[in-house]
């Protein structure tokens, strides 16, 4: 019998309670023992639930008992969860947990520190809820070298932009929708400012190209100031808009990482993506492209995440042999602006054609778009791959000239 | 430096022997160590090669060799694949493979062989070629009770299917084109009768369920009998027809499996797996659904798989904990007649009101179908879902009554 804690009796740490709980046979068959929540962190009080007194408010008593080798620290936030952590991986403990800002801030740090202990540092969870990722990437795709990872990985905004392409709706409007359905929270800054998805494409980032990607090297936009009317030309130009976090590395090794919406064709692999469900897509030279898809987000989703971590740490205590980066090295993320991309620009020009003439002799070939009710001083247009630097240079100039950007906003092929 | 043995020199075999020398850096680095092809076992001669001098026509020598610690057979079919993998693994040497119908057939015996000897046997290339998906089933998604797997496992099926359905093309001439293409070989049976699907799908339900399913098990149908009609029909109801590979865990813990087409709606996962990428749905009772994508086939995609699997045998030489299954009880599998599902029939009938009635009388509600150009005695309908042996008994009934069915088609939600 295994015993464990968990940390944290929020919506993951109960549902780690639960699934542990409902599935005790499978995971006596998987884990060749059964396991069992010996004790519960969390400051509040749960009276009246089966397990009521497993509960404590001091870490000293799980950190300080023999007895639990496993710890799930699913309370969120880097503190003063990176202490606990770091204090049972010290203990001996393994420690998996759902969090990914610690995660993306400190994941080398506690890798190292779980290394040096002989015990796991795991995060399945952090990722892409309940879809496998973390495993199939250092493990399964091992004989590939990755070329870049390009994904869906906020539920929230996702679920935002499928409303707005599908019904029409405003950015508020759909925010609105998704807080009343509690897809968001009432601060929803983190999904729509781009946040979340931001550290989850540098934990996908460290763990693929084998050194750590901090968030602030992130070059990160939200979806807040997207407009129906940028959703109605991606529509014509035969594509939606998703949030895309991206990351890839280049023929000189240097990685570029961004998180921004992205128009991307409707015949591409992640447009079918809808609603809350996230996909990740990965290149490598070998596998070409694999898509893992499914709810990015939920309870019980990233619970069994949780709980699939806690088994492998249970069945295999020592330290793992794959799942590792190193910290960051100097320069190796590069400039955003040294990447081609091609944009979809939208302009105020009250003359459409001096609009056009500008923009194709500062961008070359240009596709223009149109849509329903488009106000005749409004022009947009798709340009060809460009050094990102050109393009903004290109976006100052216009506006120099009277005709300011409305949006600006990536075209990716994924 | 590990040195490896490569039983079979063909599409899969020189695609490993490729990926392992052109991903050396990659390798050494999520290996621990190098890795080196010292034996490639084949009958033919390959002069030329900057590896010629590595062939044998001896499978004693490699099995003989101490220094080999890897074997991998990726030779296909039962026979001599097997006796040469049993006697690797005897031998304690860890044997991994790309060969589905070796798997289907001898799974059970070749894990518990392993698993005496204290090595591996490991197969992620015998499903979903590149696509991450055996070892995701058993770890990954450890914490789930599945209860139902769902897939696109064939790719040149898949690929047939999609011409059929985007370009109005009948099977005959959509098979020529996917041999033209190199897609399907010139014996395309086991694609097209289904076989290699019925082969991956026992190989995942055996691994999702825990004891072994075996071909002769499996309700196995394939889309040689698929008539353009039934496609133009499908698109009518809003969906495609797709081959599906399928096993169910019931509420009484018995299974069900079958291949064979089957209509799905449009906005479901499957449906937009096109040309030959495959797609396999997971439902677990904590995760809900996720859907694995990628290419299904190919020689890097299946080479890459394949060296996953050696690395992991080399970096973790012992066996695995969780990779297993037991040999089949009696009475697992129950009749597929007993199942659910919705079925798509295709009357020849010169009474169209006549047919209906009837076919209401015997199914209760039933949607009636429209095509383009229909023929005045041809009468297509969608049941709801009833037991299977109830559709099939309706048929017999209104062949019996002069309208026989020219297709029967199931409708799954996936």
């Amino acid at each position: 019998m295994a015993k464990i804690a968990v940390l944290g009796h929020g919506v993951v740490g109960s549902g780690v309670v639960e699934v542990v709980h409902d599935n005790q046979q499978s995971i006596l068959s998987r884990a060749g023992e059964a396991i069992e929540v010996k004790r519960i962190l969390d400051l509040r009080e749960f009276p009246g639930l089966s397990y009521s007194d497993r509960f404590t408010k001091d870490f000293s008593e799980i950190v300080g008992d023999p007895e639990i080798s496993v710890v799930a620290e699913v309370m969120g936030g880097v503190h003063p969860a990176y202490e606990f952590s770091m204090q049972a991986l010290r203990a001996g403990k393994s420690v998996v947990t759902s969090n990914k800002e610690l995660v993306a801030q400190k994941g080398a740090e506690l890798l190292a520190v779980a290394q040096e202990n002989g015990v796991k540092y795991l995060f399945e969870a952090s990722v892409g809820g309940g879809i496998p990722i973390i495993r199939p990437l250092h493990q399964c795709l091992a004989a590939n070298e990755l070329t870049e990872i390009v994904g869906i990985l906020n539920g929230t905004t996702n679920f935002i932009l499928t409303k707005m392409f599908k019904e029409g709706m405003e950015f508020g409007e759909a925010l609105a929708e998704a807080q009343r359905l509690g897809y968001a929270e009432r601060d929803p800054s983190a999904d729509i400012e781009g946040g979340d998805a931001c550290r989850k494409i540098c934990i996908l980032a460290s763990l693929a190209f084998g050194k750590h990607v901090y968030p602030d090297q992130v070059e990160t936009q939200g979806i807040t100031k997207l407009t129906a009317a940028d959703v109605a030309y991606a529509g014509s130009w035969g594509g939606v808009i998703k949030l895309i976090g991206r990351a890839k590395k280049r023929e000189d090794g240097k990685l570029t990482a961004t998180v921004g919406p992205a128009f991307i064709k409707s015949d591409s692999q992640l447009a079918g993506i809808e609603d809350v469900f996230n996909g990740i897509l990965v290149r490598g030279n070998a596998i070409g492209d694999v898509v893992f898809y499914g709810r990015g987000a939920g309870k019980l989703p990233t619970a069994s995440a949780v709980v699939a971590d806690i088994i492998d740490a249970v069945k295999n205590p020592g330290p793992s042999k794959s799942l590792h980066w190193e910290d960051a090295a100097e320069n190796q993320v590069a400039d955003w602006r040294e990447d081609q991309a091609a944009y979809y620009i939208c302009l105020r020009a009250a003359d459409n054609e001096r609009a056009r003439a500008a923009a194709s002799g500062l961008f070359g070939e240009i596709q223009a778009l149109s849509r329903d009710d488009k106000p005749d001083d409004e022009f947009a247009f798709v340009t060809v791959p460009l050094p990102e630097s050109k393009i903004l240079d290109g976006a100052a100039r216009l506006a120099e000239q009277g005709m300011p950007a409305l949006s600006m906003i990536r075209v990716l092929d994924c």
